[in-house]
């Protein structure tokens, strides 16, 4: 069971912008690329080929206390905070040699796919939610 | 004095992810996208060059409702919700013939840039502060 | 007939990196926003839902001859240069106030898209090669 | 001496789009990461923050054999095949367990970064020219 991931990443230079920092909407693909990390610790992809069921997001934010600049290396820390019936919920910390950047939440909902109609939101599937645990308290991401 | 801008923009497909939809992150460049118009509409560029004071985002979020696709035309609504002495902060609200996208919220904080040093929070210089005001509530961004 | 489109844009933050200038990726996301406005100009979708046929690239370049920046406004030339049987070549300018930026080139290949095969190159619909023609010399894109 | 770089990497979620592959556009991110990390496997950045020099991209390209989906595993190998007085060239090939993906080329100039001035060609530094050399005929990047 699998609860939080902890993933090293270094600042590529196309994920700068003009302030000679990252631009604040890379964040939430770090974000993402941990959570992925998570989802393949725990046997799975979010987005497999002809899968019946999608990911979307359903609410999103980050913090910034420090910025990140060009070759910078840190640290994405992301836990699971909440399993509900059908939603997902994450909080995540950017760390860069022990000193805190960012804070974020993620929340994500299980729908089914089906062509030309609109997203529906089900059950996570006792299959998916058997293999995630919430984490425990106390966690630098909380 | 300017409190809001609603500006219409068209999906691209570079925008969009694997599930078919505009990929989460993107939202964020939305809403970065309409508060620059909003600057430039007071007159001013956001990151002129040779300025030194710049605006790093300290907090921003995002619901997300409905999707968006390739070719979508829709708007994004930014409206400043609150101006302080060192922070302004906005809501955003996307729409798509009328029908509700996402909503967003973001806080930007004016700092001095010196060289080699780290960024420091200063007051937003009164000849930046007039040009803006707080928008009416009632507005659909709200 | 549709053979050339004109984009006017203005340079996105989000769309500069840490040397002050657009990223040089960039580009290939501006010519092909060109294209697919030059597509929209002739009447149809370069990618409808549920259509049954798709348009990877398969080569493309750019050259740059000078930067843009953070609110420079461009425009983007781009124009047919070539109709195959299979395939469409264009050539795309950058300009800025009249000064060359960049030029590019761009070939797509039409594809039937069949889930699960490997994408398989076809003729162009005659629907569709019928819809564009190839654009006269002596353009600045050339 | 350096003069060839083979890069791991993971497709990321946010790299694709609505066609379910990676954007063409994202492949001249993967080249430059590339040579990102070969200038750090010669010890040198190739942004170090207050350098007076800057290395603008001149000319890139990309021919594309088969497409690249979420999560595949990959393999960027980039080659120095000429380094003149001012320019570097690089080229580049992208393979998926064997198979080739596609091939890119790359020229970069050294330029003097002053403020406030165009950007102006200079000869590579010899302290910067010695650390690397090109690679031997006959690679897959060819």
């Amino acid at each position: 069971m699998v609860s939080e991931f902890r993933l090293k990443r270094r600042v590529q230079f196309y994920e700068t912008d003009a302030a000679g920092i990252v631009h604040f909407s890379t964040y939430f693909r770090y974000m993402e690329e941990a959570e992925h990390a998570l989802w393949r610790e725990a046997g799975i992809s979010i987005a497999a080929r002809n899968s019946e069921i999608g990911w979307p997001r359903v609410q999103v934010s980050f913090e910034y206390s420090r910025p990140l600049r060009f070759e910078d290396e840190f640290e994405i820390h992301i836990r699971i905070v909440e399993i509900g019936e059908k939603r997902i919920r994450y909080s995540c910390a950017l760390t860069c040699g022990g000193t805190g950047i960012a804070t974020g939440t993620m929340t994500i909902a299980c729908v089914a796919k089906r062509p030309n109609e609109p997203m529906k939101s089900i059950p996570i599937p006792p299959e998916i939610a058997s293999r995630f645990g919430v984490a425990a308290e106390g966690g630098q991401a909380s």
